[in-house]
């Protein structure tokens, strides 16, 4: 049902209208969030109201990587156990956050800031591929001048498995390939404890083509 | 899943835990929101918090009816077309949006600004119920200064249908009923287009008892 807008207050209204711009909070929820607010000590909605603005007002992004960070290092790339030959590039911050709640991951990382999508206006000059490309060069020659070669270097292509993410790895393998360093991709196939039953053909073809050796 | 949280930084840290302070936003969703504000230009967010901030500095609540106005005295109260001796007490200001929406009433309004809630640590001195008995007791001196009685007034309890709800009315009707003035309630029983067959016991059976004349 329609929901007509007689707003009591412009006040009201424009905090509707600023609160609903957020993506996935439509109008009534926005109002229903206007008006909690509203019941809120006026201290309580000032720390909400600085909190966003000071994040956006002071937040840093890592030179090396392009996260987001309090210093102009971020923590992962001061940090000298993780392997800094080993380069996941993602597409957010998100990713990075997901990535390193597995636990699983000890080399650094590339935010690209987006993915590659003509349809969105976002082509390759608005990510931070230059800035892979340029970080991967340096890696290459401080090897060589080590007297090691370019196989020390991995590029983990960590994108999403639709055509926007295709399309926006074999951009990034092209302009990085040249260095002679080896380039991977995540892994797909059946998630852990998925039923075949279920799965897409897409993602079972693949699983199939893919199959991994078995480790009894 | 439990979602660990390694936030890469402070300032994202803080603005998460300030934006799932909101009802019904998780932290994961908070994330989500606060990565899209880092990607908006400053004075969008600027405009954003300002707009909440605004809110909750400059509101004003109209002196006669509680409600959310931008000045002391709402459009609704000040409006000489509305029936100043029909009072429709409402929980909040949603409700008076709701009802207005519905343009079937052309009263005024009393927001109490919540429902008695023993639970919720909410007694009567918690609402506005003193200043309704103080503005019905004010209409009735009027109205017999003109020679009229008091059943010119009406108070329309609009208050939901549960325990609370229930609570709340009667305690207003205790309040207010010694001035003489009509007091009713919102009409229950099955909604517009409801299927007998899934309504609820309690409401299908008020809706029996208070069966009305079928106008043909």
């Amino acid at each position: 049902m329609a929901y007509k807008e007689n707003y009591p207050s412009a006040l009201l209204e424009d905090a509707v209208d600023a609160i609903s711009s957020l993506p996935g909070i439509g109008r009534r929820s926005a109002l229903r969030l206007a008006l909690h607010l509203l019941k809120q000590p006026v201290e309580n909605v000032h720390h909400f109201t600085s909190a966003v603005a000071r994040l956006r007002d002071e937040v840093k992004y890592c030179r090396t990587c392009m996260m987001i960070s309090d210093e102009d290092t971020c923590t992962i790339c001061s940090d000298r156990s993780r392997d800094s030959r080993t380069i996941c590039v993602v597409e957010s911050v998100r990713d990075v956050m997901s990535i390193e709640n597995t636990g699983q991951y000890h080399g650094v990382y590339h935010v690209l800031g987006g993915i590659i999508s003509p349809i969105n206006g976002v082509g390759p000059s608005d990510l931070t591929i230059r800035e892979l490309a340029a970080r991967v060069s340096g890696l290459v020659s401080e090897l060589s001048g080590c007297g090691e070669d370019a196989s020390g270097v991995e590029v983990i292509l960590a994108l999403s498995g639709d055509v926007e993410g295709e399309t926006t790895s074999f951009y990034i393998y092209r302009q990085i390939s040249r260095f002679g360093i080896r380039v991977s991709s995540l892994a797909r196939g059946l998630g852990f404890g998925d039923d075949l039953e279920y799965a897409d053909e897409l993602t079972l073809g693949r699983s199939i083509v893919n199959r991994q050796e078995f480790k009894g």
